[in-house]
């Protein structure tokens, strides 16, 4: 693993991937950049390179594909209900693990750990998932230890967030871990993420 | 106003529009779909209907242009650097006081509030806006009644909404106005929206 040009930062999008569970880490990965001395890089990819129609119909068009996104440092995987199809695709799945072993970190938010687990890449492991689908996760793989407490598990390499939301959570102690959690309340600050959920 | 059709939610989209200050809103107003009784139909929309290029890089295609988007129940105008370009554009806020006229709420996030103050729809009015503009609202109209410590104000048929992370909540909010806090709820639960900031 090489910093030089930067810490590079993917997060991919597929069909029917969850719009917040996409651009929460997002918004937060690209507001570190401005406050960031270790010079992230923040792309979203497609396997192809095409533009996605995400899991409530919002179009978006990647910077790259996954041929040319170079390698990562971390990788960001979404959930929705995309990954239906994805954890059942041994070509995806092969794909997943030739990623693992190349990328540091691979950062899953909510059922995109089923797709981490489909692959092999949760055994034995702690994780968490949405809350409606821990039980699928022991499902995909009885080895996965999962957390149903948890907001996001960080096991070093593999970190997984809870459902949805939960991915910006993640994507803050991301921050947090991998710069300093004064750069991560800087990124806190300038999000107004000082959140009062009202019901 | 009518509901024949549904309930009409149009998210505006330009460019450098920031990333989360749409999705975060759509997300939450797109989930309500799911456990509504009535009928809220969801829309993203661009000016001219062409693809945008938001304020950390994210490319979007939206559904419709604001000539197509019909008549809407309610508009959510996201904030970011691209508000700079609307603020200062007469025809933009000719087209935003039209709007107001015909649409029975209009919800701003973040740095959306100065582009509304901008074409006077905020005028005597309470208001809120990302925490680094507060005294940029104050000057762009003086009459507004700027709120230091809401995450977002309700003021009827105008609502605006602190920074960024802000809309979530706002969102929430409208969702439990519009229909009911139980609804609001069922969407909050759906997003595992128990936000848990790790710094």
């Amino acid at each position: 693993m090489s910093t030089d040009g930067g810490f590079h930062v993917g997060v991919l999008v597929f069909d029917e991937a969850e719009e917040l569970d996409v651009v929460g880490p997002f918004e937060v990965l690209a507001a570190w950049i401005e406050h960031s001395e270790i010079k992230p890089h923040v792309s979203t990819f497609s396997l192809d390179g095409g533009g996605v129609r995400l899991a409530h119909g919002l179009r978006m068009v990647p910077a790259r594909s996954a041929d040319d996104v170079g390698p990562l440092h971390l990788l960001v995987y979404p959930g929705g209900w995309g990954t239906r199809r994805l954890l059942a695709d041994p070509g995806h799945l092969e794909w997943l693990r030739q990623v693992r072993a190349q990328t540091p970190i691979i950062a899953s938010v909510c059922t995109g750990a089923l797709v981490l687990a489909a692959a092999g890449l949760l055994a034995g492991r702690p994780a968490t998932t949405h809350h409606h689908h821990y039980d699928e996760l022991a499902e995909i793989d009885p080895s996965v230890v999962v957390d149903t407490e948890a907001r996001f598990v960080d096991d070093g390499d593999v970190v997984t967030s809870a459902g949805i939301s939960a991915g910006i959570d993640m994507a803050l102690h991301l921050v947090s871990r991998l710069e300093s959690p004064a750069v991560a309340r800087a990124v806190r600050e300038e999000l107004q993420y000082d959140p009062d959920p009202p019901v």
